[in-house]
């Protein structure tokens, strides 16, 4: 897909708008950060030394500043919103440990998987205790209903992982399948997100609403963009390498979309480097041409720019204001990465 | 160590003790029962298949029986003990599919392992699954100081595995850092249990510390005497492979007090024998020999009696019951397994 100057100018205007949100949460973040570090602590010292290799690898921390968003949006500050936001980016970062042991992934965030340090035993048992951390931080505001939020999160979220694991290399996977797995494995982990933060800012029960609808739709936008560019992406972009959803046989729309129109042959040259982990350069070029020929990656954001569209309108009820315009904005944002 | 007649007769009460607690506590495990098997189901159809086969593999439910029990000694029933139970055999179910990933064990419970029936994937995440779900079980009942128990208790527990797993094969491990791993990784869910259990049935300060001690102290008892049954059980007994923890390079007490005091060549036999997939029955036996030698397995025992006498001063300030007498029982059975 070519790009546009009309798209060039929203990548741009959309980029400002993560630089504008950086700037918005910065006073939150600082405390989001000092607790992140703090809680990452023990005295068991292999615990924090993994942890802190994978928290301090260079994440853009989006979830937690969207939860410190979302409770600025509405107002009030009780500081509950800072261990929402830190208990979020550890059940993140929980579940990265625990995917890359799933995926086998050898690099995450540009350098090597933790697993690949110290093993798939710690990368387990550091997610494990980052997901009690998570819990602690939760448990610490006293807000049962924020907790009922994040404890379902994580039980959906693991469903969708297991639904994925169970749709590896399935050729009959579906698109509405497709939908189920990334709206339980990325889409609810934004939602809640936005939805505690929203809480903590002591939004009512229609903006509360709003958060959530508005985290949801733009979890969806992401992980759809977040599949286009394993595809697409330059080496780097993403910190791990093109091609790494198809050797792990995971089942995205692009494939799914490409496998329902493919001839045979094409069926075939998709099938043979599907899940195989020694899916090279040529054979992923051949599936990424018989994707352009059916363009199952612009038909992927195509979706995304749907999602973008529905996370915006579900802010709409709210009052006029600078950070719902830089929620809205980092909303387009999430569809331009994929240009 | 023979079998003298005392210890018989200690071993034949103390197995009344267990079925005692099994009679006392079946109204209230009917209901965890279903429990159980409610909050392991979900559409995701592998979910439930891995969570049951693990959940019906012929486990004790000693843990969620402990938390009855303890609601039970102060009399009041909200129904949250329910929850609490159930959520404790999660957390505990949970922990041993992580466990057997980490371990690379083949059997558990006397039949192979989840993860070689559905992979380490499955394990991992449905032990994820399972954690959520007893988080959500913990929110339901909406106290608050109850999921601070639990939520340390997760983190804690994932501690002391790190903390065991950095230990592994470690020649210079002291009994004071295998105090720590096991009151970590087993006596902190033993504690929780029964003090969630207290604080479920209306326990004082006094009586929920009574309670918390009590278990640890269970707890401490019950990892000494299996890791006594790991090198001495009968084929079975444990429903794993007896050696499994010299196989895994397991520094346990056992191997601790040997090597303290082991010659030169003995030392060699260990550690030859120690976190080698394929030490034998032979090489097995040799180590056995030099533990019998200076009555390590004995002296580890003797330990766990210390804790079961600890267990059962913890109860001394309660009012005679029938149930503080069964819980009493409960802890001379623990040490009993060994003999």
């Amino acid at each position: 897909m070519a790009l546009s100057a009309a798209a060039a100018n929203e990548a741009t205007s959309s980029a400002n708008a993560l630089d504008r949100l950086l700037d918005a949460t910065r006073p939150g973040m600082e405390r989001v950060n000092a607790m992140i570090l703090d809680k990452a602590s023990s005295h068991v010292e292999l615990v924090p030394e993994v942890a802190r290799y994978l928290i301090d690898s260079g994440g853009k921390r989006l979830r937690p500043m969207l939860t410190i968003a979302a409770s600025m949006l509405f107002g009030r500050s009780t500081g509950s919103e800072v261990n929402f936001a830190a208990a979020v980016e550890f059940m993140h970062n929980a579940t990265l440990l625990h995917d890359d042991v799933v995926d086998e992934s050898n690099m995450r965030r540009g350098r090597a998987a933790a697993r690949m340090k110290w093993g798939n035993q710690a990368s387990v048992l550091v997610g494990d205790f980052l997901l009690g951390q998570a819990f602690m931080m939760m448990v610490d505001t006293g807000n049962v209903e924020a907790l009922r939020v994040i404890s379902k999160a994580a039980s959906i979220i693991a469903e969708g992982e297991v639904l994925q694991l169970a749709k590896t290399r399935d050729l009959t996977t579906s698109s509405s399948d497709y939908d189920e797995v990334i709206g339980a494995k990325t889409a609810t982990l934004f939602e809640a997100a936005t939805e505690v933060g929203a809480m903590a800012g002591g939004a009512d029960a229609a903006g509360r609403r709003a958060l959530r609808n508005y985290g949801r739709e733009l979890g969806f936008a992401f992980q759809l963009v977040d599949d286009v560019l394993d595809y697409r992406g330059e080496a780097g972009t993403l910190g791990k390498n093109t091609g790494d959803d198809l050797r792990e046989g995971k089942m995205t729309l692009p494939v799914i979309l490409a496998l329902k129109q493919a001839t045979p042959a094409e069926r075939e040259t998709i099938v043979s480097a599907l899940g195989r982990i020694d899916t090279g350069p040529d054979q992923l070029g051949q599936v990424v041409a018989i994707f352009e020929r059916y363009d199952t990656l612009g038909r992927t954001i195509v979706r995304a720019e749907t999602h973008v569209r529905q996370a915006t309108d579900a802010l709409r009820s709210l009052p006029a204001s600078e950070m719902k315009d830089i929620l809205a904005g980092v909303a387009e944002f999430t569809a331009s990465r994929a240009y």
